[in-house]
């Protein structure tokens, strides 16, 4: 699955991603990379880790290294700027951070202090996209002062060893099976076959799939089978039959009906207006 | 002489120093760090490579990499922002710049695009004494916004590969003559031996020193000995008459009358104020 979300192609002096994009959508996944959203106008739904919110104008959110996330512009409308960058452009190693937590990752937006981030990122992505000499350091001048404003303003929770190794085992745990989906979604996965592959009794397996996930096993495997099946749509020839089987559906008759639910609209008709 | 004026312990995660500093006076030197100098009042007298002016308040100097650069505070009086650090803080290898050059290394504070360095400097001072949460992320950011704006809008001048040699080539005997003489101070150096050893002719070696250095070969050797007579007379109880001619002075006489000099008090004095 990572090259279907993994294709930013980030520069290696300046491992950094910083876009502009309209309604939103992504099914839950992490990544090393951090990434912040901040929402210009209308209204999204994200969630990090357990928690979820609807966001509006002037909100954001941060996802740290390995947080799983996810974003749902269902019925909304919006505007985000969306800014991912490798941990090293803040002094960090592989992942950030390492011995804190935010204690929320949503940043509230009508305290004084955060109140100048809005037009930082505003100010990178015009630096982005003029390009003008000297255009890296200022942009990680703004992503330096946003990263140092968060640090001091936003509550943290301190990770001492024991906590972090807990937190890091669930996780890792959350990892795999998200892993084994994104590997397998061509197979026949149900709530049973997995619990048992990952020595959970069934209906722990969902209780914690749903709260780590935000959303039921179910209609995150059909989500990923989505995405599969839309990317084989724009990109080959293959029948829609063939697309369905390939991506794990029983039937055609179910490829349609959970493509129109997910996507709004058939799988025949992403293919003609790709053509 | 590195033991005397690299004596800054850099950080490894924030290699950087900025000080505020009375009525400065620094010999010609040079080092891979760069240095920016920045005059909140008064007037200083400050040498880079081969120009030479006396600045003002809100005036500035950058020196780069390798550049040789001296301050002189004689009857004037001032107080500076001193920055200093490692080139990889702005994102380059061992020495920065590579691929151009600055046409001047004084920066006129005249143009409104240079108007928000001095307030970047307060803030990075600020930010280092009070050492708040992130403050190693604000003081880079401000760095970076302080270069970026120097790349952006300070004329350069393009380093073609065989300009460069040139250049460099220039430059490192300078830099071969500096450390000899940091070296052998002791000895009875003279204009004669030092043209023998550099293979050039007395009357070239003397003008391609004083323009390069900003001062002529004698006083040049006389500031780094009155500078290590100076550390002797603060560090160690040696009797001044051993320390003269440690320091390469024929005699106390020549030292005492050398070091008013430069020093503007007898080197009795200097030892008696540190006892």
């Amino acid at each position: 699955m990572k090259s279907v979300y993994q294709n930013w192609n980030m520069d290696a002096e300046l491992p950094l991603e910083i876009h502009r994009i309209s309604n939103l959508s992504f099914y839950p996944h992490f990544h090393n990379e951090l990434e912040l959203v901040y929402v210009e106008r209308g209204d999204i739904i994200v969630g990090v880790n357990e928690e979820k919110r609807q966001l509006q104008a002037g909100d954001m959110v941060i996802c740290c290294s390995n947080d799983i996330h996810y974003y749902v512009s269902k019925d909304l409308e919006s505007e985000v700027f969306m800014l991912i960058f490798k941990p090293e452009l803040i002094g960090a190693a592989k992942t950030w951070p390492v011995d804190f937590r935010f204690e929320s990752p949503f940043i509230d937006s009508t305290q004084p202090e955060f109140s100048r981030i809005g037009s930082l990122l505003r100010q990178m992505f015009q630096e982005n996209e003029n390009a003008r000499t000297g255009y890296p350091m200022y942009i990680k001048s703004c992503l330096l002062e946003l990263f140092g404003t968060l640090c001091r303003y936003l509550p943290t929770v301190p990770f001492d060893r024991s906590s972090s190794q807990r937190f890091e085992y669930k996780r890792a745990k959350i990892h795999k099976i998200i892993s084994f989906i994104e590997a397998n979604y061509a197979m026949d996965l149900s709530v049973e076959m997995m619990s048992e592959r990952f020595e959970m009794n069934p209906s722990h397996f969902c209780r914690s799939f749903k709260k780590a996930i935000g959303m039921n096993f179910k209609t995150y495997l059909n989500t990923i089978r989505v995405l599969m099946a839309e990317h084989q749509l724009v990109n080959t020839d293959s029948s829609i039959t063939d697309i369905a089987l390939e991506c794990g559906f029983g039937s055609i008759r179910t490829f349609n009906r959970v493509y129109k639910e997910l996507k709004g609209c058939s799988p025949s008709d992403t293919r003609s207006s790709f053509q």
